[in-house]
């Protein structure tokens, strides 16, 4: 199936409305990206390939490379990874510091801010050098080694990030974090501020949805059971309090991301990647969501 | 393929270790029942069965209901229904009356018991006889004319449901209660003392395995999309705060109720219930989860 | 000293202002109200009376009678009280359940709706004839034989009385209820339908200002230890979230009633009541705390 | 009166039982200190002074200091000042955190954790030297010219105070906090490792018993009103979620620490200082909460 024609359809039809929503303003950095770009990218299993619009220009991936991190400490640590962190959906937003508390510095999943800081702190204490270790681990998975870290966003994150602060601080209170929280910090900021395009990132999620194995490699990237496992986690925890609307209405596992971008993935078929910056007021794309409930509608492709 | 030998072996693997779990003993006429009791069934969308055990035994379907309830609210309200119950996991169980205030009594989702509460004044508003039409429904659903509330089990609830009251009357002072309190509840505790067995039930839920139309009378239930969206529900709210621990273990959108009951769809292919009334702390049967998690894996039927 | 000309004063700097603030509707009978009655009565401990306004005016005390049914609980039960009530304030209003539910159905302080539904569960318990016996304790404190419920206002508060049934059945359900829930609803809207005059409340009140002993009678109402208690917790709850405000502004013991009464006590001096119907966002009579801030700040009679 | 044999008599009477209540462990200095140690000393208004035991031996007074940081801020900033924080209770320990969420920032009073490290904000803000411009108006408050901050104390709470740099952060979040995070906290570790004899903050108090003039030198630290207004704050906010056992049992505003010290005052009486290192679940000195409720019992000085 040639889903070209497909895109131009939804994205005309989307186009219709006038833009919603504000690109993220709590990052001076993200703050400066253009609110109108728009690109979407799929990429199936046999290593086929549909875009429009920006699909090949860089955008800041952000939370999205949590399920990344979460990949390289699962595939190290194994079920070990789950004494430190939960596998249940975290609710309401506020929460996230509320049920830090009553779960004894155990965050609720590793995709929310806290989860991922968790293992940010797992993978420091495992890997040689955690920075250049992750890196190596992307860009093979992406098959893109100039992939890299984005300095000035790392460093923007950085200077307003006092909740993730909050959030590091209160975990330390409760000992689930055990490497000093500088140095975890500036893991989980240079984390966040990895820029792919796309395509880039549609290619980096194909191991998804096969069961664990990069279909264009063949090379084993997590077990059959932790690969879906991983899926289970984005389909239940991927957008934060939104994340029912997005089974709701979308019916794919997937992640998003304050930069606008959101990936999701259909086993054994696809992973698509869509990018616009303007968020709704959870902090998710807004068009980025509609074009996929769209696109999984008229596809019929709802793993549901 | 032949289940009946997998389901045997999977149950030997299971029955080396002593049975844990305790029944449910809230409610008093939940706890006469025999712990020891297992049965599994499973129906293809072929109508090939499937089974061990007590399947062809009836048991208190309790909770599982609500999938049903929802499924004939839904049919007649359509999208309107989402003005009243969320669509969003709810998070720890205590927060079901500390969530209730924070939303203005508008329960997270439709599957806790504020939320089928809800669903249960929503009917009684569009039905002339809501119990009896409710029974009809669902004997149509079954294929069996004879399924019937078991006024015992509901007695028993009522008697000692003084936190489902609580629920009720919270969202009554916030109006989204229409009609009067005593017969919202005598239709809810009716709901959750339906009485099936393994086989009645997973014919019962074929139609949410073929995208709304019963596979066996060829009858539309309820629109693809419809029906796509409750799995997605289930899959994200029907375990509690055990719903990721499911998602993640067993990888099938489901639905369990105190009475040990398990029911689980894989879409285009079959459904499936285990029933053991042995409950873990979070309320959902012990060895019926880990049954599934052995039959899924096994399989490879995650639809992750 | 002579307040009359004082009390003239104040009324007369608070007029200068357009009124402000709103009667309880929430309660249908409470509504009708005039908003602008006003009443002021102080008695000394040596039968001294001042007053301004609207004094001999009955009117709803509401949850000022809470802290008549915890003297008698009190003096019946003494310290084994507190098994089943705290002595803290609650923090803010919508915790009233949630707090209810982390502590296991154990209210935090008698003053609260929560608290004051089991010390009427308590008198219940312990009372031949409960509501004519809780009459007969208030009409001897009060030196008036003709006080009494008012039923048009006890029903119209159980019409819509739907979150204290809330919170009376999750308390039930944590077993601090023993009596049948609606004996112990009954008692409480009766006990909060009670009307008096500002003469007739600060009179009822003054045992508290004198350790325990009516001053008038000289008979002994409560120790002077369980006397100072009350005051201590009157101080510290007696204005739901706003404690802290009445005790940082007036510096009295007192208790606010949504009907728009204040009562506040001078250990040693005097009793004061203030009534005027329009309420604050925090449901306190927003002319009656100015008033007694003004008047406390002149007579320099904060207890601090 | 002489306070001296009612001192022994009290310590007798409580001796008879064995020590219970452990001693601080979480700051690891604190944790050195001799379990056993206890003093008294009461000064009256007019000067006498009564003691017992180590009353002589400097302590850690930890969170008592905050009250005198709030004393300086009210001076400078006067009613300004609840601009940015809270004078109601807090209600549970846990919900430092989650109440900062909920109020966006704005602690729920001077006295706890959070509303103290604003006080050290807002000082810093209008104070040329901070730290010394603090220490200069206590060693006048106390008549002591060398009192001084403990640098290995500050040191040792700097190093577990994960939970305090926490608040903070989550604070900075809702722009709550103006100046460097790491000044703030720098100033707040000092300000709780004051060292004082119960002599000297006996002494240190007694302005607050005299409407804020202090009786030994006639110096006006405080207006009236705002010296009653932090009596009204010690006696609601003073004793974390014991503040309404305190007032219930002791019946004077006071303030406690976690290095065992409670002062307590009574307007125009006297304060009193009591110091035994073992703290009971709350935080709260165990013998030293019992010690002042037999001594106001016995001397019936209760405020209420």
């Amino acid at each position: 199936m040639n889903y070209n024609n497909l895109f131009s359809e939804i994205n005309n039809s989307l186009n219709k409305k006038k833009a919603q929503g504000k690109v993220a303003s709590y990052i001076p950095e993200l703050s400066k990206v253009d609110p109108d770009k728009f690109g979407v990218h799929l990429t199936t299993i046999d290593n086929k390939h549909f875009s429009i619009g920006d699909a090949n220009e860089k955008f800041s991936i952000q939370s999205i490379a949590k399920v990344l991190s979460l990949t390289l400490a699962y595939k190290i640590e194994g079920e070990k990874l789950w004494e430190r962190i939960g596998v249940e959906p975290s609710g309401t937003p506020f929460n996230s510091l509320v049920q830090l508390e009553y779960n004894n510095g155990i965050p609720r999943n590793p995709l929310i801010n806290a989860g991922a800081i968790v293992i940010c702190d797992i993978l420091i204490s495992n890997l040689k050098s955690p920075k250049s270790d992750f890196l190596k681990f992307i860009r093979e998975l992406s098959g893109n080694p100039t992939l890299d870290f984005c300095s000035r966003m790392a460093e923007s994150e950085k200077i307003t990030g006092f909740r993730n602060v909050a959030l590091v601080n209160l975990m330390k209170s409760f000992n689930n974090i055990k490497n000093d929280i500088n140095i975890v910090m500036d893991f989980y900021y240079n984390l966040c501020s990895i820029e792919m395009t796309c395509k880039e990132l549609a290619r980096t999620f194909l191991f998804l949805t096969t069961d664990g194995i990069d279909p264009i490699t063949n090379k084993k990237i997590l077990t059959e059971s932790k690969s879906k496992r991983i899926n289970a986690i984005m389909q239940l925890c991927g957008f934060y309090d939104e994340a029912g609307e997005f089974a709701f209405k979308v019916g794919l596992p997937g992640k998003s991301g304050v930069g606008g971008g959101i990936v999701a993935i259909h086993p054994n078929k696809y992973s698509i990647v869509v990018w616009s910056p303007r968020l709704n007021k959870k902090g998710n794309s807004k068009k980025g969501m509609r074009f996929l409930e769209l696109f999984t509608t008229k596809t019929k492709s709802s793993i549901f």
